[in-house]
């Protein structure tokens, strides 16, 4: 292979993922990341439990550094440099220096996008408003509520990081106050499986308002869509994201209606030296024939190794698509899904089947209930969608039922899965058997 | 359907599942079930939870009588009454009624054996010698312990039964010693995995002795092959089954060189109208072409289901085989596997991969390490056999590695497993992806 100029753009998950993936399969090419913030892989998904406290330092959420990365993969990381233009047809990019202000160029044989998402901000302008979504962020809230001494937070959003974010919040010993603007709390479930949600916040007398939304922030008080008037001492806003993608929006490359790019089965957007990956890429799904965006860490990390292996020349090396699998762990309760979303299982003509029962024989003790799933497609009857929720052994039924979406089984398959079990672990007709078991005709 | 006359030996797992079944598809069959036994549907895996007083009551074991049978289910069950000869072409069977003595017949059009195994016995005559098979051995080992004031028992054999049995004794206050024939314990798990079983033995200072026998025992004084002389309180081996298959040798129903009945994917014998299940019958594999016994609760009860829709004219519906999933738990740790047993994996030219990691995030409390393994032919790289262990997420992995087999995944299929990710539960990259990862050519 002659030596190629590889530029990355993003050094989060997908993108630092991906320049590491490039590396291990080509020791030779030149591989540049640029990253528009102060760090480089920091791990997203524990930035709520570094809040609370429960990630010991902050040392462990940034395992990497540009020196790092350098020493041992000879690709070079440039922090606080953010790529604002993109032209394919000469194949350059333009970058602003944020360290000096200035305008850089560069060129590229390849160029692999993960600018990822950046968080929506609320329109209201006080110094004790903060949205979570990165590093910065983090330190942000971390130096606010020590040097504050923050005891009131509000919370606006019931998104799974919402979720994550108040859980960690009231487990440091902060009083937090949730509020959302519609009834439909963490969107990734289903919503009557939510109940949970309420059950956890109502046990810890955790006050919360749906169909609720901020007004007007004046200093600490607060003014309601409800007329609430309340004083916090910090607001934190979970209030959607937003693709990234404005640098190459006059670039060729194509981007759908709400800003995202689409990529086929390997990362390629439609400019075939340009790849796409992490939250700002759209795919497919595995099991059904519909596209699929699903923003998580799973995905970032699946879709650097098949960049990896496509610039590698491993052409046989594609993705077969989503599944979708998603968990949140909140307080007591888990709650999982995988398979289409809520909106996308619209678009069939299906039938769900459901069963409540103890994750393990009812005789052998610390059991505990869980609510389990299954849509399907009343024609094909292939799996479209599973959901579950209890305290334990959620994870176990979801990820088995993921690994049957991914082969396309249908509901009746699953009368044939072959449990591991002995009493502390399942039935000899598992949860999962039932569904099948459930739904003969 | 003409009404018929249904037959079924054995009124455990497979043979009351199976006429339970029957019924639920045919409410007009007359239904008989013989059990040689005293009690019918007693729940055998928590035999050894029991006797460690971690099941609650003696009523737990047992969630059904021949009364209740009867009046729930219009079937009748005979307790006490042994088959002891099948004729297929009169279609006629021979019962002994333990309660007088006397032999009876009585016909069928379609007859179910499900007799299940019993213990092998070491051949010593003692009156504190036990085997732990069904509810009357349960019965009268829960009585020799409380009437004689047990302290001291050696468990003889190391399967997952004496497992169970030896951590339930230890739980329970008693002072167990475990000695083996052969290094080869638990034989369902790959045999370094098993390290743990002894490690955590020596952490508790339960003696235990391999390549270790009894010569023989007089009174309480029991001596060893090794030479070793000392005094038990009680004695319980585990020394293997025997198939309960004597009553049909002369019938023309086929029996293998062990003693099991080989069936078809309907379960049915070569007598189309003789169905065998549960312990007795040997199956085939599901991802590989070779035959299976897998002797456990499961596939007795797929197996009384499959049995009930050929019974009901359901041709369609036929097994596809095992994939062999097995789990067992010793004090801390699961042990689990699925795939072809190592014996049957010789007949393979195979590779195997294996990886060692956290459960979940290493950030995240509460971590435990998982030893996760995958067994592939080197040709097809198809998954035969998976092995784990550790203290938590080791059932999740082999059941989703069971599905996958299903499935007649390859090892490279692995890498496209979609985890159910966050903090507490997983990786972005799964172990399971892991292995995938660690095969790539």
């Amino acid at each position: 292979m002659s030596k190629q100029k590889i530029i990355v753009v993003g050094a989060v998950a997908g993108g630092a993922t991906s320049a590491s993936q490039i590396r291990r399969l080509d020791p030779d090419s030149d591989i540049t990341v640029y990253e528009k913030d102060r760090y480089m892989s920091f791990v997203n998904c524990g930035l709520p439990y570094y809040l609370g406290n429960v990630v010991e330092s902050r040392e462990q959420l940034l395992p990497m550094t540009p020196e790092k990365f350098k020493q041992k993969k000879n690709i070079t990381v440039k922090l606080q440099h953010e790529v604002v233009s993109v032209n394919t047809k000469s194949q350059t990019i333009e970058i602003k220096d944020h360290t000096t202000g200035k305008l850089v160029k560069d060129n590229y044989d390849i160029l692999v996008l993960s600018p990822g998402a950046r968080a929506r901000h609320l329109d209201f302008d006080v110094p004790h408003l903060f949205t979570l979504r990165n590093m910065e962020d983090t330190d942000a809230i971390e130096d606010y509520i020590t040097t504050n001494q923050v005891k009131n937070v509000l919370l606006i959003g019931a998104g799974y990081v919402s979720l994550e974010l108040l859980e960690n919040m009231y487990e440091r010993g902060l009083s937090p106050t949730l509020i959302h603007r519609s009834e439909a709390i963490n969107k990734l479930m289903d919503q009557d499986m939510n109940a949970v949600i309420l059950s956890e916040l109502d046990k810890r007398n955790i006050p919360y308002r749906l169909n609720e939304e901020v007004v007007s922030i004046n200093d600490h008080t607060v003014t309601f869509k409800s007329g609430a008037v309340e004083d916090y001492d910090m607001i934190i806003a979970g209030v959607g994201v937003l693709p990234n993608s404005e640098f190459i929006q006059s670039s060729g490359i194509e981007i759908d209606d709400k800003g995202y790019v689409p990529v086929n089965n390997r990362f390629q957007t439609n400019i075939p030296n340009v790849y796409a990956v992490g939250d700002i890429a759209t795919n497919h799904y595995r099991h059904v024939d519909l596209p699929a965006h699903v923003p998580l860490a799973w995905g970032a990390h699946r879709g650097a190794s098949i960049i990896a292996e496509q610039i590698a020349g491993n052409k046989d090396v594609v993705f077969q698509g989503f599944v979708g699998a998603s968990i949140v762990k909140f307080f007591d309760y888990t709650l999982a899904s995988s398979g289409v979303s809520l909106k996308d299982l619209e678009q069939f003509d299906y039938d769900m089947v459901e069963v409540k029962n103890g994750t393990h024989a009812g005789y052998y003790p610390n059991n505990t209930s869980v609510h389990l799933r299954a849509y399907y497609d009343k024609t094909s009857r292939r799996l479209l969608r599973a959901a579950a929720v209890g305290i334990t052994g959620v994870d176990k039924r979801i990820d088995v039922l993921s690994m049957a979406m991914m082969h396309r089984a249908t509901i009746d398959d699953l009368t044939a899965f072959e449990v591991a079990y002995a009493p502390p672990y399942s039935h000899p007709k598992d949860l999962i058997n039932m569904l099948g078991y459930k739904a003969r005709q």
